[in-house]
């Protein structure tokens, strides 16, 4: 198994961190350089937190790959630089692995012209958690046989909006493939306002905040005599290291752009 | 150990034919007769589902004492026959366990009195199943050292309140020990309607409704790091039997009146 | 809608009388008969618990089809019997959902070879809870990304075998996809025999046995990070009833002999 | 409320730094000195990770208390160290509250004649989390009235042992209430060898092993007709955090020696 050569945008974030542990540990994974906004023409290691990882730090990313040999581009950064790094590394030949989220629709097209030019394949992904994905997708096929769902997604007491963005998109998922039904009895009445959770399309969802908790959702279908139920726990950031790791190997092996992580689980 | 005579009122009910199938798989009860609105001077076994059990049945409880020797009255009957059922074994000697709720508080009075002049245990409990009364007193219990709690409730879709009864009591119960404390962030908001649950006393309880469900209930208390969490799945009415024989094997060794099972649970 | 003419074989059995209670809810099923191996030419509510189901009873399925119009059979009879009926079924025009087992490789190529002759659809299924089936799948598909499993299954106290025969066609299910790992620490040991459970190509299965539970199992996976969980309920056996009005709906569209409910799952 | 003036030993280990956090965060709690092999006469804020804690450094205890006033030592040292700062605390007057093990039966009774003698409270804790310790205190409740009881123990995957400490100890703490019984069928068998898990008692001990676990146990009880399940999960060391301010708190009330959490929770 060849070396891959990997450069690092974004690696002081909290991602980013996480991100060079795993190039770290991966035995055919090789980080050759880390883009930064500070310290060009310095060492990852003089850096905190990066104590013995002697690779260089570019201000500038055309730069960067002007001087290094690298065959991927992980973006971890922020919304404004991930078009440019994208098509910076797309025109060095670089295969980008994106995690930033806010591209338009006008740059999704404009890079998948620019990797079909290139022949380069192009991963943007907006959640890593191959968990989460997977527990949408279930969810989603579950929908197509169960009508009744109530999604109950729980987070620590520090989170400010309910329900969450994922438990959001899970319903519209299900939606999308759902025979419309309004769940419960048609005469139920809340004596407590609020009890039968946020309604979505008939569906219900259920926000549990305490402290302790992490990032947890629950997807339960019931029909007569059984219920089934697709249940997520994500403990802390390294949950979305192995959606970095797969689409790092997939990358590779295409030659096109791909948007959602969704989209490279079969 | 010496046989239990017990006679049950109510048996052809859906509890009460539960408590006949008790009787009759436990090693010392015995089953001596039936008080029943129907079929006096008859047989049990002339009842539809009854094939083999043959004692006799009374349309009058007091001709039953005097002819039938019995230790203790099992009265799985309605509110109305409750507080006459209980007095009339009383006066006969032999011990009641009740389950039919309706008993004021004078009736309670009168009930007491009534066992310290005869030197007789009565066990009146709204609910037998040991498992959801254990549920709300461990939560209670917990109440004492973590404020913050969310209680999440699921029943079958044909239930028509939200919140259930029992999620109701266990909010209260907690509440009276439970330091107040107005939980989540304070800035949290709804972005949809309902999302956060019903609130009560600054606590959260969350109504699930599918079908295929049956009776469930899960109290999640959580602190930094940490969560706690004590559910009562009910599956069928055998899960009250347990409770019954626990009266049963109790009232033999008490000369007072109980109200509710929580209270001959240590 | 057109209705649809159906006629059950074994409606006796514990199976059948939930099918019987599907076709008589469910808008446009129509019960045409019924095939017993008793009481021919008499009614099918001449049994004991089917008051008011006036539909006639034949013992020979070849008569039965000769004069009454059918579009489906359900078999829901014993393995001796199901080659037999699904062949005379298809030989009448009918088509058969069967929910036996006992097919060998030379019935199902027999069957394959009359349903292309006939032009006819033929769903034979060993198991019909779509939730138990979605759980399978699920966990297949999960056993791609993630390498780490275990198998929790929980059943009544009555189940003789450990582990249930559907864990283990879910480790088989997952083995067939999964990059094999041995799970756990290498020095991993058992204080006391058994800890980690039944062993299988690297995976632990776990069978828990308590009085009050019924069928119930969850599969979990881990990850940096994460777990993802696939867990179904079966509380009684209405859940087998959505799989067989899905194969009833789906086998009037096709013209193939479909073996396995998961084939007519996408 | 007035100040309570807390020293601390072992800041820099593991619980000391969420202690030393604990104690910053908690309003009427002030740090008043830490005890460490190193740095004497410095100050915290020289160590790595105390940024702004400017409190003096003292390696002997003794010292310390000559100089400071305290009215609590929070203890987090080692086994080694744990009788000597316990019974110099109590000579200077501090209450202490200790996290070590390794108190033999002989330095507990040296310990409570000490508490007595100076009318100081102490509290020796193995375990902090409150959690837990509930977990622990219902599951031997319920055991006095479920005979069957299987424990569930969750672990990350680099854990050596199987079961649990805490899984044994709950086993133990439940078998010294439980009318002794021999779980499942008496003809169950195992088709795959440890399906049925660890035995203990006739109680069963299943230990899932997984990486994105932390460290989870679930008792579950059941009868006929239900289960109770008492579950608690732990995330991250906090959890000791909400038992250690409670021991603070209760310590200073109290004039004995207490052993164990479990007895300060009512």
């Amino acid at each position: 198994m060849e070396n891959i050569n990997i450069v690092i945008a974004g690696a002081r974030g909290r991602m980013g961190r996480e991100a060079v542990q795993l190039v770290q540990r991966t035995e055919n994974f090789q980080l050759a350089a880390v883009v930064d906004h500070k310290n060009d023409g310095g060492r990852l290691s003089d850096f905190d937190g990066f104590t013995g990882i002697d690779v260089p730090v570019y201000t500038n990313m055309a730069n960067c790959f002007q001087e290094i040999k690298a065959d991927i581009l992980i973006d971890l950064t922020t919304p404004e630089y991930g078009m440019l790094h994208t098509k910076t590394a797309l025109e060095y030949g670089v295969r980008p692995v994106v995690g930033t989220t806010g591209f338009s629709k006008d740059n999704l097209i404009e890079l998948e012209a620019l990797c079909r030019e290139k022949e380069l394949g192009c991963i943007i992904a907006p959640n890593f958690a191959i968990g989460a994905i997977l527990m949408m997708k279930f969810a989603q096929m579950a929908g197509k046989y169960f009508q009744d769902v109530e999604i109950i997604e729980l987070h620590h007491d520090q989170k400010l909006d309910a329900p969450s963005g994922t438990a959001v998109k899970t319903a519209e998922m299900i939606a999308d493939v759902r025979k419309t039904k309004l769940q419960g009895h048609p005469d139920e009445k809340e004596t407590i306002s609020g009890a039968r959770g946020a309604q979505f399309e008939g569906m219900h969802i259920h926000s549990v905040r305490l402290p302790g908790l992490i990032a947890h959702q629950q997807v339960m279908f019931g029909a007569e005599g059984q219920t089934l139920t697709i249940r997520h726990d994500s403990y802390n950031r390294g949950s979305f290291m192995s959606g970095v790791k797969l689409a790092v190997d997939t990358v590779l092996k295409i030659d096109t752009l791909v948007y959602g992580l969704e989209n490279i689980l079969e």
